[in-house]
């Protein structure tokens, strides 16, 4: 322990934590620990390299605020988040895939009636949004919780504009008896994630671009159902193939369809071109139960 | 790219730096999202284990002021600092050894003269430094710049304290022209690192104190030398086999030896007990310019 040098230090910090009483902590730390310095270990890294880590994860966290997660942007574009969410949530073929959760969502987003509009002011051309929500039997489920979020036309969601507290295109709603749910907000267009900050740096100098391909954010929970995390895609856009957080699946792709004005899916009148996406969600099952 | 999964996510990832021009950046790069992606995949991350990361590497952040750097301690205690100053600081046999630099240094130390009192108010026994500055080759080292920093007797740095803007037992001195050194502190003693912060939170959850042996700071320049940075040890002290941040060398303990009140080393009377060090330091001639 006195003479510990860059071969041995690896074995002293985990002898460290062998008399830790959680298990799984133990095993996630030993871990943790083995990765981190075979890392320093492969690239040899140096003093100033170490600094010069040390110094961005210290501006990603003064990053961090109530309004803005910056360490979940760099978790999203490592692909870190796509392979936690793609690991905890095999399902049967069939059932709608999972993606990133993404740094936006907000707790205690406000109450609509379906049929509502939930832009709320959000800025975009008006789209009519349906679909129905089943299970992997192909029953409907009933009055589902349905959260659904979403940036506007100028890429930016509700959180992102300084001094701006109401929620605009940002929705708790329910799906109805027979599964079904519909609402009124604006098209979904391709936006980079917020790239002012050191994500936004690290990215430049990886040559990658920050877009993100146009998508709906939706979470959906029921009884006896698995909670669903999701996005539905909006087929043709030019990001599909390189979103900047890698959390494109072929099956969450759909056609936004285009329309001139006139009367929409609700029967109102709409006086500008507008948008529909009709899509199903279909929920797997919690084992047991969901027999019960 | 449109349907990654948990195995193929890594290569998709490492795909999008392949025209990165850098080819350190691409090497470093590269390297950590392989370990982070294994990390994850091992241990079978959850998403609730994912999201505390998130949170205790955002609170990490938010510690870090200009009078504290929580990312540091954090990579002092899992070890990582001491291996990165262990792979990039490989001496001859005789060379002073080189240890983590820790979070508590500060630019701009002030100038004191050889003999004088750094402590400057800071609380704890007397102690008189003295050595020599000698190169490997046994020749002394002249005006050297020597920065020195330590913690008083309550565990405390100057830094630490709010409010309190004066340095204390923290100076920046110059070996004479044969080398030699000596200067009047306090004596060092273990303290525990800062741990009201995620890093103690972690260091509790992991069943481990956050205690470093009594040492102190020694930063090293003169021309022709590798700049050295390192502690020297207090032999006896508790801690020293069980350093929180793994920063012992044996060749770095040193007798820190007690006297009862009388006459010091520099012909002063002291009315207490004090202490005497003494401690040479070896530095390393860089190649070519030393033999200039």
């Amino acid at each position: 322990m006195r003479n510990l040098n860059e071969d041995t230090i690896t074995q002293a910090v985990l002898a460290r934590h062998a008399g830790m009483s959680n298990e799984r902590l133990r095993e996630v730390m030993t871990r943790l620990v083995q990765h981190l310095h075979a890392f320093a270990r492969e690239v040899k890294l140096t003093e100033a390299e170490w600094a010069a880590g040390i110094q961005f994860l210290t501006e990603t966290g003064h990053m961090c605020s109530d309004k803005r997660q910056e360490f979940i942007l760099l978790s999203d574009t490592l692909g870190l988040s796509m392979l936690v969410t793609a690991q905890n949530n095999s399902k049967p073929e069939g059932c709608t895939e999972s993606t990133v959760f993404g740094p936006f969502h907000v707790e205690g987003s406000p109450e609509h009636q379906l049929g509502d509009d939930i832009a709320n002011g959000a800025k975009g051309e008006p789209c009519f949004v349906s679909g129905r929500v089943r299970g992997i039997d192909g029953k409907p489920v009933p009055h589902a919780r349905m959260e659904v979020w979403q940036a506007d036309e100028d890429g930016f969601y509700d959180v992102q504009y300084a001094g701006q507290d109401e929620h605009r295109a940002r929705a708790t709603l329910h799906s109805d008896a027979d599964g079904r749910y519909h609402f009124r907000t604006i098209v979904a267009n391709p936006y980079p994630i917020p790239h002012d900050g050191p994500v936004g740096r690290m990215l430049e100098a990886l040559g990658r671009h920050p877009w993100r391909p146009a998508h709906l954010h939706f979470m959906i929970q029921a009884e006896g159902y698995e909670r669903l995390i999701t996005h539905v895609f909006r087929n043709g856009d030019r990001y599909l193939d390189s979103d900047a957080v890698f959390g494109v699946r072929s099956t969450l792709i759909a056609d936004w369809v285009r329309h001139d004005a006139g009367i929409a899916p609700d029967g109102s009148r709409v006086d500008t071109p507008f948008y529909t996406l009709d899509y199903d969600f279909v929920l797997n099952p919690i084992e047991g139960r969901a027999a019960a």
